[in-house]
This record gives structure tokens, C-alpha cells and sequence, in this order.
């Protein structure tokens, strides 16, 4: 696992979605934060995250790779949880599902700038309609 | 862009890719490499960009971002091409489309030993198919 500041800064981070303490957000994230090429601003930021907890109840972070360095952090993010309802426009309905984010942050003076995510939507999607959901890769 | 030694081994393999000198590849990969989980060996990854060419005839890779610490690099790869055929289960039939990978690989030893990616197939879907298609963020 990375060394770097920025590093140290991104595991606070995650504790704070991880501890449900959003109120600090503005501690780590930029009130001009971009997500995926749109600038949705820190309470726009907040309100996705709060979404995220209503309709995860058991949603929590857990980092499984860590590259940092003096500008960027990018993180491999591992999910096991039981979304309630709809997810990612598919009926999970409380069933248990695991996938992975890959999301690279743009730091600027300490804090979260811009974020580019992806996620394995279709191994979501594998896991609640079967392989034959899943395009070859 | 990081100015560890790992990035600019990156920038070789990259260049390599897109020079489609794919009997150098041993110079950049393991012979034990595993691809999202699965060892396909270097034989095999050759084999899967063999194909990718195939099938996208001005497949390009672009460097968007790119983070790099002593073990990992981490890139986000710009896609703008127009794959003949079907194309991630879909059938894409020579339109254009542009699309990111998020991508992290290990090294051991100077050359690639794991990769991890996500591509972000709802936005290929999306382009192909129109944004209905698109499941809610």
C-alpha cells in the first residue's frame, strides 16, 4: 500500500463513509467536486452517499488496492452487501451481491477534486440473472 | 503523471500495444500472468489482445490518467474505436464508440504479474442502445 500523503489522507476518508459521519465530508472533498465528468458539488456528493446508505443498508468500503501519488489516488473498492429494491436499474430486492469499484480522485490543496469511477456492473448483473447475463469478455 | 520507474515500463507496454508488436509482449508481462482473477498465462494474454485487435481494427490504447507506486501502476484508458461485429455481447456492427477502462496491475520483478480492469460497458450500452438503457447512477 501506497506511502504517500494523499494515501494517509483517503484512508480517513473511508473511514468517514465507513462511520456514516458525513457531516465531515467537506473535511475530504472539495466543494467543486466533478464525479464522472459532472461537478455535483460536496452536498451533491453527500446526498449520493446518503442515497447509497438507504438503499445499502449494510454497504461498507473496503480497499482492496491502494496507488497513490502526489496528485492522485486510485483505489480497487470491494463490495459484499445486500442492496434493498432497485440497484444499478436491476431488482436486487435484499439478495446478496459482491463487485468491485475502480475509482481514480483527483486531489487538489488536500482534498477529493474529481472522481472517475467504474463499476463491474456486469458482474452484478451475472450474479442476479446468471452467466448468461454476463457478455463475453 | 508519476514519475516512478513502474510508469514508464507502463509507457513501453503501452507503446507496444499500440505498435502491435505482440511478440515483445514477454519483455512487459510474466509468463504466469493472471487477467481478473484467472491465470490466462502470457500465451493466453496475447492471445485475448490478438482478438481485441481483430475485432476493433482501430483499437488504440490511450493513457488518461496514470498513478504508479513502487509495486502498482493504476491507468484509466481512453477508448474511441469502432469494433466490427459483436463486441462485449453486443452488437456493435462497425459504429464508433468511447468508452474508459480503469485499470490496476501489479508488477513483480519489472514486468506485469496481475491485472484487474473494469470497463464501463452501461456507456458502451448506452451509445448503442440510447440512455434508457443506461441503468440510474
Amino acid at each position: 500500500m501506497s506511502s504517500s500523503p494523499l494515501a494517509e489522507l483517503y484512508l480517513q476518508y473511508v473511514d468517514c463513509l465507513n462511520a456514516r459521519t458525513l457531516d465531515s465530508l467537506g473535511s475530504y472533498v472539495r466543494d467543486d467536486v466533478r464525479r464522472n465528468g459532472e461537478t455535483v458539488h460536496l452536498a451533491g456528493y453527500r446526498e449520493l452517499l446518503h442515497n447509497d446508505f438507504r438503499r445499502i443498508p449494510d454497504l461498507r468500503f473496503s480497499i482492496e488496492l491502494l496507488v497513490a501519488d502526489a496528485t492522485h489516488v486510485a483505489a480497487r473498492l470491494a463490495f459484499d452487501c445486500t442492496p434493498v429494491g432497485e440497484f444499478l436499474g436491476l431488482a436486487v430486492d435484499g439478495r446478496r451481491v459482491a463487485f468491485y469499484e475502480n475509482v481514480f480522485y483527483t486531489y487538489v490543496d488536500g482534498k477529493i477534486a474529481d472522481v472517475l469511477s467504474i463499476i463491474d456492473t456486469d458482474s452484478i448483473r451475472a450474479q442476479l440473472l446468471g452467466p448468461a447475463a454476463h457478455p463475453p469478455a
